[in-house]
């Protein structure tokens, strides 16, 4: 199955996990631009707002095909449905939240989640005050309803943002109830076999390591070049 | 200044961005290791519980030095030191964050910042309804104070948690300020000349889009296994 044909589609390709990341980030400015009304973007432009190198957009979106022309640029929305698609976007995907905190709550009400596909099904919850109540539409419910939920609903994401301490065991509630993927925020990093289903444990401050290394380098660099 | 010296110390060596963004996962997961009272864990291990592969673990964190040794692992409290060295951890930084809703709340009542050296000193925003209360001990400012207010209190990073439209704006003021980084939860993208400051555009839906490709080059496995 895994040709190397270039007609073969998205799927015969695999793209490294480093592009990948960069995927929603691409989408979103491509999005941008679509409202925009900007039909082309050299990989010079989109590098200089995206804060990456040209040949480093270069190489990445040659995974995606073959859309840049020399002198020409990318075709916007060429670029952009391409990447839609192998994120899965127009696919439809069903998601529960166990933790109705703050954090559970920013996520219910983010609006880019429903138009790239994201459907949020149910929050559960173990605090008295906040069970039953409804968030963005959505019903928060008794945590202990988790596993008969999961039986009656077919859910293909779980989210975590609870404490540490329950998130381990409320991850095997989801496994057994059939999730294909976990969504962790919660501080505590485990991971299943993955031919089971497949974990992502989110740092809220990834992004502020990123960028406090990346300040440390650039008062290096010009300290170095102060002499 | 850029010798390739070994004993150079860690601001010599050049990190690639993609293992700078598994910095925190390490230090966290070390972290978890050090309460357990664990001394030193092999790559394989570090693997399994981080979902990495063991030849990726042994690559980057051949970066931070030689830690590991055949048949012995890794010595997790050095392996913990070096890394949040390079993050920069020991270092205070001071944080504004612009924008007062419930994400801001998330990040200023997040736990792991402070222990980080991470200081948030204030919010701000343009709602009455919010201006003047308390957030965690922090005050909640008028949004057309934060001009005076970076004149006067020397700060690193400014944190936007704001609606698009207005993102922009306030990044110029923040640079016009003195800051040396912005992280972005906006979402709308943008970038400065790197020389003056650095900018972090974060996408919560990030890490969804990669769990959402992981499960789905999953299904794809298994399909192929099942022909």
């Amino acid at each position: 199955m895994n040709s190397s044909d270039k007609q073969g589609g998205v799927t015969d390709r695999k793209i490294p996990n480093s592009v990948i990341k960069r995927l929603p980030l691409y989408h979103r400015y491509l999005c941008q631009l679509m409202r925009q009304k900007v039909d082309r973007i050299s990989s010079q432009k989109l590098a200089g707002e995206l804060g990456l190198t040209a040949s480093q957009i270069r190489q990445d979106l040659n995974y995606f095909g073959n859309f840049g022309m020399r002198g020409y640029g990318y075709n916007v929305k060429e670029l952009h449905n391409e990447i839609a698609q192998i994120i899965g976007l127009k696919e439809q995907r069903q998601l529960v939240i166990v933790g109705a905190g703050r954090l559970g709550r920013v996520l219910i009400d983010y609006p880019d989640f429903k138009e790239m596909g994201f459907y949020f099904r149910a929050l559960f919850d173990n605090d008295p005050e906040l069970i039953g109540r409804e968030i963005n539409g959505k019903k928060i419910y008794n945590i202990a309803r988790l596993e008969q939920y999961l039986q009656e609903n077919r859910i293909d994401i779980g989210v975590i943002t609870t404490p540490p301490e329950p998130a381990r065991e409320i991850a095997e509630i989801l496994v057994n109830g059939g999730v294909k993927g976990i969504w962790n925020f919660a501080p505590t990093t485990f991971n299943f076999d993955q031919e089971q289903v497949v974990v992502e444990n989110v740092c809220i401050g990834e992004s502020l390591f990123t960028l406090t290394c990346r300040i440390k380098e650039q008062i290096e660099r010009v300290e170095n070049i102060l002499g």
